[in-house]
């Protein structure tokens, strides 16, 4: 389903999606930039960040190109005219290809955990089934999710199906971040490193419930073109806090790893 | 609302476009590639004074976009002419999306803020107060700037109540770069390099008065297609000089910080 959008919504949208690429891309840049500050322990954590924010420019670009592409602006018919008012943007039959957004997450939503494993005082076997337990559930919640979310009208019975479904590895997974690292958090020998930690594992549990909410919204009689603006916006802020926000606390956390590594092997 | 232009004035804002579009490449690449050069302490700075310019080429690629599809040269109708006289462009009925400078400046006035709070000689924990306070203080006189700027016509009242409201928000970063550093900039060792801190704050300054006197532009009187080229032409000039020049300055403070740090390092 479709919807006519007026010159400001589409603009509000339009705008949000270039604002998320570049947050994306200027994000991608300044992690793998500042690469050979860290120290090689965590180097593949700053990787796999500049990874996770690149994907999601990527999807970005796609997503921008298919909303520019599904609307156009009349023509003008007085083509001489001095000065003319801006008009509202009609349909042009293409469909909004929102299924991007998935194809994102298969491949984010994994990288962002193992991320977050790579960063912490892990032993390697530890690290290995942490991250394999993380990145195997958070794709089989987006696998799950997935069906339910081509379901916009009618058997809405299904689509809470799928949800219910997708549900369970979404818990196993917060379970994870705010219980199951606790230990390993505790362990850290610099209190704020471990601070840093537990406030990336709260930005990430926090973004991510925005999710599992927007999901619901066409069971909620939430549709027509406010419901399509405020999903867009609403995935947008959701992805620039849980891939660049993350992103950027993952980078301190490293930094000031990489400091202390480096002055207790100068014997500071 | 849009404007017919002649050929000549398509050209200047189109021209001026694309010499802000290559400045900003220009000075990105630049920054980047001098990045090995700076030391280890300022390469955060210098990092984030490229992804400043590689945000705002990102931005010039849109404008330059919107600006080439919002008119139309005349097809020939005498096709078999030997030559033909140039034609005014028409109208296409696409706006010319200028909302693009709002996602940039919502990205890049923080982050240039933040550039120069690096290069100043601050505590850590100072370093973190100042970003944070100055980062989320301009970003909110972006954001009430924004609405207001969407209203050209009428509603005058509204539109310079929230010029008023990003005033406040605007006065405060002035006053900080002018008075508010003064302490850590004395505490420079180097007066060249104390200098050229004063000078990169000035310049900031100096540069940003011009976007809150376009503001007001249309609540002048100052309309048409004269008004878009001024604004436009106008923006040009301050981006450059706030995201360029003041990069370069930045860079001629970290590159003698930098030297400086590396001659103690030797006992010279």
């Amino acid at each position: 389903m479709m919807f006519k959008m007026s010159a400001g919504e589409f603009d509000l949208v339009y705008n949000s999606l270039s604002f998320t690429l570049a947050s994306m891309m200027a994000s991608t840049l300044f992690f793998w930039l500042r690469l050979s500050s860290v120290h090689e322990k965590y180097k593949t954590a700053m990787t796999v960040t500049g990874l996770v924010t690149f994907i999601a420019a990527y999807h970005y670009i796609r997503i921008f190109n298919s909303w520019v592409d599904a609307y156009e602006f009349p023509a003008v018919t007085e083509g001489a005219a001095d000065s003319i008012a801006i008009q509202d943007p009609t349909l042009t039959g293409k469909p909004f290809n929102d299924a991007y957004r998935y194809m994102d997450w298969l491949l984010t939503v994994p990288l962002l955990l193992i991320e977050i494993i790579f960063c912490c005082n892990l032993s390697p076997d530890e690290t290995t089934k942490k991250a394999w337990a993380l990145g195997a559930s958070s794709g089989l919640m987006i696998i799950l999710g997935y069906p339910g979310e081509m379901i916009i009208e009618g058997a809405m019975g299904v689509r809470f199906m799928f949800w219910a479904a997708a549900m369970v590895p979404f818990l196993y997974v917060v379970y994870t971040l705010l219980v199951g690292l606790k230990e390993a958090i505790a362990s850290e020998g610099n209190p704020k490193v471990a601070a840093m930690l537990t406030q990336t594992c709260y930005a990430t549990v926090i973004s991510w419930c925005t999710y599992p909410v927007v999901y619901l919204f066409p069971m909620l009689g939430f549709e027509g073109p406010h419901a399509v603006i405020a999903i867009q916006l609403g995935y947008c802020v959701s992805d620039i806090i849980s891939k660049c926000g993350v992103g950027f606390l993952i980078y301190n956390i490293t930094i000031t790893k990489s400091a202390a590594l480096n002055n207790s092997l100068l014997g500071k």
